[in-house]
């Protein structure tokens, strides 16, 4: 397969670093092609703004999302942008390797979703009808590829856990995984998460090196988190909300929007 | 009182700078006094990386909490970073507004959060013993203070309630409110949020202006999101789980983090 690691680290010589050449180590190992999109050492522009959009009459108001769609149309998106839009078409499975920066995505990270997930390629793509509400959440541009999540956290595995006080990593990581990956319509893998990095010994990275090893080899197996279709009939259209009956009367919030049940997670 | 007004749009004549102002004019006409950082106008640099720490060695490997330590410790933080926690400490209330972009805050605003809350000033405060895990949630450097997001939104209010598609407002705004506000101390408002921005016309605009009015001369008095105090015997320490029997049975994920029953809410 073809993978696509996108990497947002600082420092080359980091826990993160390490991690990344295991990882593509692994990939290499077993056959897979992979490209990385190094965001600090490429000095990634992480900011939306009129610079990202050339062909926009400069005191014309900038409004993003038809900037977006006008660029995506007439293909005058940025370089940058549009280098790794290529990436993301060429690539079967997309990998974000990241530090948990205050429960979320380093800023360069965010900034490489919102200027590269363009309107017409990542998000405003299909139809709406009373049958589907746009390609969106299972389908879109990206359906049938994978995506997965590489993640580094200071904190303990039992702060993050179903009653951990920072909350559930599971929750803490919806927003990329259903609002990011699985929006466009990737198949979102169940993220690997290092905790308690900043303590990590020579001794206790191998463990963790060998962990991360196994998923790369499952890449093309592991079964993707079975969040539910916005257009198969779960939702209510054009409401979207989840049809009464659905869901576990014991679950709330994000968890209502994966079938565990189903698939016998 | 005191407000900074955090702003994070990179068009000042957008649905949201015509809300900054509203915010502005109705906090000053209520006597308040009133700062704004403006995140696109004042070129905030989004990205934590070497330039943040000048005083460390270019050859030195980078772990960027260790530095952010140092730095703060030696007051040799960037200046615009030392600006931005000068003005924090001044404000009684932060407010922090944003167009919600792919379910978060715009990379420029997530990398204010990244770079200004530095270690031992926002994270990385207090003791830890068997009573207390460090001053967070509910405790440290910013205590007594509040904050509120104002947030919009392109999508429909219906497709981010409970039981909508993209997940409750709430859950996905929890990272932030819980993990970067309640974090450091402050007391965390309900957020304001409009939705279907894209689709706002002029008349619609006046009743979402009314409603923010509202809202800022409310500043003092709308009770605060009731997460519970990590240090207030809810928690186990040093696991920092939920006690058993705390929280509904019928909620799980973030909800369990505030205690709704104990304030009637």
């Amino acid at each position: 397969m073809k993978v696509l690691l996108v990497f947002a680290h600082p420092e080359p010589r980091s826990l993160n670093g390490a991690l990344r050449d295991v990882a593509i180590h692994e990939l290499e190992a077993q056959g897979h092609e992979v490209r990385v999109s190094d965001l600090y050492a490429e000095g990634w522009k992480s900011e939306v703004d009129r610079a990202d959009f050339p062909s926009q009459p400069p005191d014309e108001r900038l409004i993003a999302v038809a900037a977006s769609k006008a660029a995506f149309d007439t293909g005058t998106l940025t370089e940058d942008v549009r280098a790794e839009i290529e990436k993301l078409l060429w690539a079967d499975v997309l990998i974000l390797q990241f530090p948990l920066w205050w429960f979320g995505m380093p800023a360069i990270l965010k900034g490489w979703v919102d200027r590269v997930f363009a309107y017409g390629f990542a998000y405003g793509v299909g139809e709406h009808s009373d049958r589907r509400w746009g390609d969106r959440y299972g389908e879109g541009t990206l359906a049938g590829k994978r995506a997965m999540l590489i993640v580094t956290a200071g904190g303990w595995e039992e702060h993050y856990a179903a009653r951990g006080v920072n909350g559930p990593i599971d929750d803490l990581l919806f927003p990329i995984n259903h609002g990011i990956l699985y929006y466009p319509g990737y198949e979102v893998l169940p993220p690997f998460v290092a905790y308690r990095v900043d303590r990590l010994a020579e001794a206790g990275f191998e463990a963790v090196a060998e962990r991360l090893r196994e998923r790369m080899r499952t890449l093309a197996t592991t079964p993707p988190i079975p969040y539910r279709r916005q257009n198969g009939g779960d939702y209510l259209i054009p409401s979207m909300q989840l049809r009464p009956g659905l869901g576990d009367p014991g679950t709330s919030g994000f968890g209502l929007h994966a079938d565990e049940v189903a698939t016998g997670i």
